[in-house]
């Protein structure tokens, strides 16, 4: 049972906090609208798979499946690349520059002083650009926000994979401003 | 020099990136000021010292001096302050329940799922609300945003203390939303 008051079992995870208050939800999906849907070099599967990797490394159950279903439905692979991001992408064809990105948000993950200029450097050799370093420092900074306020209030979450795929698709193809 | 062309030393810390990225610094702004300075039981002041706690404990010099002095603004209570918070608050006069939120958002910095029941009981038991407790975990969470956003794309800060003064009264009392 959630540590406050939400309706947690019909409005699992995220998503009796944001009912709960409504004056931080509108932010809080704004924000992730832009950073994950909004116009960027980076896709949209890209950018989940981001989320949905900070999300597993902070152990955060519900925003890594949900959001590893929205990058399952962005790229059409199946739901079994919601396990393949937990085991670092083996059986996935990523591009070398979103590995080193993926390296940039693992470093974030653990605290943004631990990102260091060589990091930068691998990244800007596989052609990242300035706007896609910022993009994924901030997309690894905001889920160290989101998974802490999903597991902080102590939220129930589905556990199986598939309860994710249909939540996966509306998140990929209707978005986070529709809530 | 920040990992990104920022202008930094004229727009220190978070405002370099903020000024990078208009879409994404509107949300981020709104969070702040919902959190930091809307409607809410806790004072501002108290807000501002959850916010600069978390941030101290993230060893983020520029969210936690500059929201350190918001906190000293809030409160009238002079430039100490700053350096009071960074030892657990003994020279400031806080209210009990304060003290165990502070403790909430410790657990939550570190991770979400380090909030236990007893946790919950023992704020509780100083009075703690249900939205007390919520805009504790995200305070507490959203910091752990923005320190990482922050310091992940190496931004640069003036260090003394001296140096957040006016920018902690421009805070406190201007706000969020006018950048």
């Amino acid at each position: 049972m959630a540590h406050i008051k939400l309706n947690n079992e019909q409005l699992p995870g995220i998503v009796g906090l944001l009912n709960y208050r409504p004056e931080t939800a509108r932010p809080l999906l704004d924000l992730a609208e832009t950073l994950l849907r909004g116009p960027s070099t980076l896709t949209s599967g890209e950018r989940e798979i981001i989320a949905a990797s900070v999300s597993y490394w902070n152990q955060c159950h519900f925003c890594h499946t949900s959001h590893a279903a929205a990058a399952a439905a962005h790229l059409q692979s199946g739901i079994n690349l919601i396990d393949d991001i937990k085991a670092g992408l083996p059986n996935t064809p990523v591009s070398d520059k979103l590995r080193v990105l993926l390296h940039i948000a693992h470093q974030v993950q653990r605290n943004g002083k631990n990102v260091t200029a060589d990091d930068i450097a691998a990244a800007r050799e596989e052609g990242a650009t300035d706007a896609e370093i910022h993009d994924t420092v901030l997309i690894a900074a905001a889920f160290c926000m989101f998974n802490r306020y999903v597991d902080g209030l102590g939220t129930w979450a589905p556990e199986p994979n598939e309860a994710y795929l249909e939540m996966g698709e509306r998140m990929a193809h209707v978005g986070y401003g529709k809530y």
